[in-house]
Parts: structure tokens; C-alpha cells; sequence
């Protein structure tokens, strides 16, 4: 796969926020489910402003973030080339204009080291590989597996922030410490806004949000609930209103 | 104060636990809150076992544990020699057998450091002299400051710990990062548990669960709500029904 494009007959055509957005991706695989979607939404950016996400896959967060704010400077890095293609077409697709640059996190090409950015976002890899045994999928290895480490992103995002620039990014609850750990020494005014199912579920995931330079104190926000009520009783998605604007309408994601 | 006993006249004796405990504690300096009885109440030990508290104070957390929990073998380590006076004091008046220990966390009695035990709680310093400044009152300052650093109460906590035995600690939300950076390195299992004053609201204080040679995945738990309902509305206290059982009848409180 890593020179390779995929074949028509490998992708999904998928719409995203209430079809504002069709991108295509691999019918195995990384899939975009909705993480990258509430990633996008929680990005604080205004218009105009430069934007870089690492490891952007088909681009799902990134075109997400310029359906939902004007005139940004949208730059992804991906490792995969086939994926990496797939978000320059997915790009053309929408009418959104992007620099998709296939490289490794741990090798970017001299020209982006030499720039900075406003926002950083990521969506790293899921699963550590020395924690669970490998998927027997090895698209779906490539695409979740954590062959960079996670302080590395955090490192890297950090070099490419502006001073005052944020990072956002979106983990599963159970990285919190390796990702304080890795943001404590680079950046401020941490803030984590768990992601918890449902009412009376603990946190699955969490949205971190940092910035280069920031002083304010650590705060970790009372947790946005994903579905309504405490089960899922009917045949249907139950996501909460404001996820459901997020998802259906492309707003921005409030934090606490 | 170091060499001193407090006045009669500069203490006050208050109830805890609906009156189960009576403890005296001094009217000016660091004065018991919640915070202790919600710490005792996060202990999960069991009869008979040993437990250390790091910065014992007056006394508080330690005797409010056990009154729920019975036959535990109690060990106290406490700097400031007028707070471990008022503490033996403290556990004579209640009939509690305890043993306080007058001491530095940096510098434990060789005793100590050969003793191991199931369970060591703390309820560390809430302010850092680094990032405020100093309060006016000097017997505050003197129990409330940082002046040993938190990471050094989490590893004198860790090195205390039989395999297996458990460290409970309540501190400030916005100190997690260093929290979770101390224990990492040092604990497993580590479990958080928010307490949000109510509905709607941020995380000001954490609980933190953590377990010597632990392996299960960090959990960020559903927070709790101290009181009830999203606002203050009448003139009395307004605990949420569970914070109520641990106040005023001294139960466990369950996390999650």
C-alpha cells in the first residue's frame, strides 16, 4: 500500500456534516468515524489563519475545519502515500484548496520545519502496539497502530506552533497521562474536555486543547456526553443536540 | 510553632461524621474542610490492614477512616510538631489507637523506612509558593504551602507501598499533570475520580486511586457533584445525597 493508490472498487464514498462534505476513503482500514469530526470542531481557529494537522489521512478533519471556517491555510502530513493521495483527491472533490504532504512525523520535509503555525491538530493512532496484539488487518494496523510514539506528535506539533499557537487533539481517556507527560514540558494552559458516552459513563475519549506559551492553569472540564440518556433504547442515533449540531450541522464544539 | 503546643484557647473542637469524631484543630493555620473526609472515605482498605498517612495533620483523615473501617493499624507522619501533638491528642480523645510519627516526608525515621503497608493516603498542599504569593497568615502558609515538592509525597507514598497496596490522594484538579507525571513512572492502575462542586461545573478537586505494580489502563471516571442541583439556591448546605452519607454517616464513597 505504500506506493500505491487504491483501487476505485477499495473506496467508500461517505457524506460527513449533513453533506456538506463527501470524502472518499478505504472501504478497510483506517475509517473515519466521528472523532475526527468533534477534533475539527473543536479547533479554535478564525479565518485566514494557518492550520497543520499531523497524520491527516483522507483529510476528514481538516475539511471538516474548512467547511466550518473561511479562509484557512490547510496543511496536512501523512506517512501513507495512498491515503495521502486519496486526501489531495478528496481536496479537489469539495473545491477545498490543501498542501498534503506525504512524510514521516519523525522526518518532515525541510520546507514545513521551517514554518509555523496558528493550530495544530491530530487524531494520533488508537493503539499501542506493545500493549495489544497486532490487528490481523494490516490496513487497519497501519492505520491505528502506534509506530510513532505519542510524545512524538506532541513534540513535533509543539515545534510547529507559533508562540500562542494552539494544539487540539483527540486521544482515547486512557492516554491522558502519556499525553500530560508529553505536553507538560512543551506547552501551557492545558485544558481536557472528556468525551463520555452517555450520562453515568466514564470518559472514552478526550479533546485536549494546549497552547504554545500559555500560563493559564491546567483544567479538566466537566465531560460532553455523546448520546442522550443513560441507554440507548430505541433503533436510532441518540447523539446529544449539541453533538448533533457538530455532526449534522458542522458548528464548532463548546468546551465545559 | 515547630517546637510548640497549640493554646487551648487558640483551638476549636469540631464534629466530623455526625459526631462519631470530635477533633480539635487549631482556630488560625490549616483547618480541616471536606477534603480529608472525602479522602478517608476513597480508602479502600479493610479491616486489619496498614495504613500510612503522609502530612496527617490534626488528624482528620486518618481517624475518619477508622471510624468506617475497623482494626486498622494507623501510622501518621507529620512535620510540624504542634499538628502531630494535637493529632495523639486527637486519637486519645476519640479512642483511636494511631501512631503519629513527627517527621519531614524527605528525611522518614529509619523505622519507617522499613516498614511497607496496604494503604497510604495524603491530602498534599494546595498551594504552590512558586505560583502565588505567600499568604499573609504565616500558620496557614506554614500548612498549606509546597514546600516539598508533590512529586517527592508521591514517591515517599510509592516506596511506602507493599506490591500491590494502594495510594489514595485528593489535591487540586488543575495539579493532575503532575500527578499523573509522579506517578507514572512509580504506580499503576491509575484511576481518577473528578469532584465537581455541582451540576455543570468543572472538576475543582481529584481523587486519585493508583496501585503498587498495577497494570489495568488509566481510568478517567465519571465526575462526581458535591452538591445538588446546578446553583445554590437556599441558605444551608445542599451535599448530594452520597456526599451526604460520607459526611454525616461516615460511609465509603463509591467511585465512578
Amino acid at each position: 500500500m505504500t506506493d500505491e493508490r487504491f483501487a476505485p472498487e477499495d473506496l467508500s464514498h461517505d457524506r460527513f456534516l449533513g453533506g456538506r462534505l463527501t470524502l472518499a476513503q478505504p472501504r478497510r482500514g483506517y475509517r473515519a468515524g466521528i472523532d475526527p469530526v468533534l477534533l475539527a470542531a473543536s479547533v479554535p481557529a478564525r479565518p485566514d489563519e494557518r492550520v497543520l494537522e499531523l497524520g491527516s489521512g483522507v483529510g476528514t478533519a481538516l475539511f471538516c475545519l474548512a467547511a466550518r471556517v473561511s479562509g484557512l491555510s490547510l496543511t496536512g502530513v501523512e506517512r501513507a502515500p495512498a491515503y495521502a493521495a486519496l486526501a489531495r483527491d478528496n481536496a479537489a472533490a469539495n473545491g477545498i484548496a490543501a498542501r498534503i504532504v506525504t512524510a514521516d512525523l519523525a522526518a518532515l520535509p525541510a520546507e514545513l520545519r521551517q514554518e509555523s503555525f496558528d493550530h495544530v491538530l491530530a487524531n494520533p493512532p488508537y493503539f499501542d502496539p506493545a500493549a495489544s496484539s497486532a490487528a490481523s488487518d494490516p490496513g487497519r494496523e497501519a492505520g491505528r497502530s502506534e509506530e510513532t510514539p505519542l510524545a512524538l506528535w506532541i513534540e513535533v506539533a509543539a515545534r510547529r506552533l507559533r508562540p500562542g499557537g494552539r494544539l487540539t487533539l483527540i486521544h482515547r481517556a486512557e492516554r491522558l497521562p502519556q499525553i500530560l507527560a508529553a505536553l507538560s514540558d512543551r506547552l501551557g494552559a492545558i485544558c481536557v474536555q472528556p468525551l463520555a458516552p452517555r450520562e453515568g459513563r466514564e470518559a472514552r475519549l478526550v479533546l485536549v486543547r494546549a497552547a504554545k506559551g500559555g500560563r493559564a492553569p491546567f483544567r479538566l472540564l466537566d465531560p460532553i456526553r455523546l448520546h442522550k440518556g443513560r441507554a440507548h433504547l430505541r433503533d436510532e442515533d441518540d447523539y446529544a443536540p449539541e453533538i448533533a449540531r457538530v455532526l449534522r450541522d458542522g458548528e464548532a464544539l463548546s468546551f465545559g
